[in-house]
């Protein structure tokens, strides 16, 4: 799995890490029992430092992606507790489709780009699997 | 419209504000042209600093919510730029159902999910009007 940072970005580079990480367990570019490479190998291959790395790598566990072994590290391992999930993700829902509503965005646009996005990641995503679907419309 | 910052979030305090405010916005608290609180008023109004709120007032300038007026402060004045919106709201979602599909909700609970915030949103929301819909199921 190929992980791009883009030091332009706004976006934090441990949020940054940690999305990509989050796609390719969706887009099965990651799987449960997977190791992440050590907080110094990632840290090594992607050019950033290894406190940025350690920041990602404990949100992943704190969210329930990954669990932290003495032995191999980072592993993926997905915490289903839904109850908990449900609520995070209206709550993280709830503040973007308020700014979609806002600026004109039907429910239907939602529901379809939310099928578009969907295929992509069950279609298997890109080739390098990491980054988030091409949503820009050419018709 | 009564603004509520919860302190003991993990949610940055400009961030909260500024997520309340576009949810007065989808959820009509706020209408086009209307005059947000001064900085000073602000800060004073919900006990945070007066860098915060330019925090987040300059945030929803660049995202297209406010206007900055010299003689009237903040007002909303909602860009709908649907290109650059669609953009912003596609990678915003992308990386929540890359979250949500790890943990095992289909494409249908999102739709579910997404038609029970737009009618909290389009029904007036509540009477704060300000928090993000209670989306824990009782049945």
């Amino acid at each position: 799995m190929i992980l791009e940072i883009d030091f332009n970005s706004d976006e934090a580079l441990y949020m940054q890490l940690r999305n990509q990480i989050v796609i390719g367990i969706a887009s099965s570019q990651l799987s449960e029992g997977d190791c992440l490479p050590s907080v110094r190998q990632m840290a090594d291959q992607i050019g950033i430092n290894m406190h940025t790395v350690n920041k990602a790598y404990t949100m992943l566990r704190q969210e329930g992606y990954v669990k932290l072994d003495r032995r191999r590290g980072a592993v993926i391992d997905v915490d289903c507790n839904k109850e908990s999930a449900r609520r995070k993700l209206a709550e993280d829902l709830s503040v973007i489709l308020a700014g979609a509503m806002c600026k004109g965005f039907s429910r239907d646009d939602i529901h379809e780009l939310i099928d578009y996005i969907y295929d992509y990641y069950e279609g298997g995503a890109a080739d390098d699997g990491t980054s988030a679907p091409e949503t820009g419309r050419d018709s």
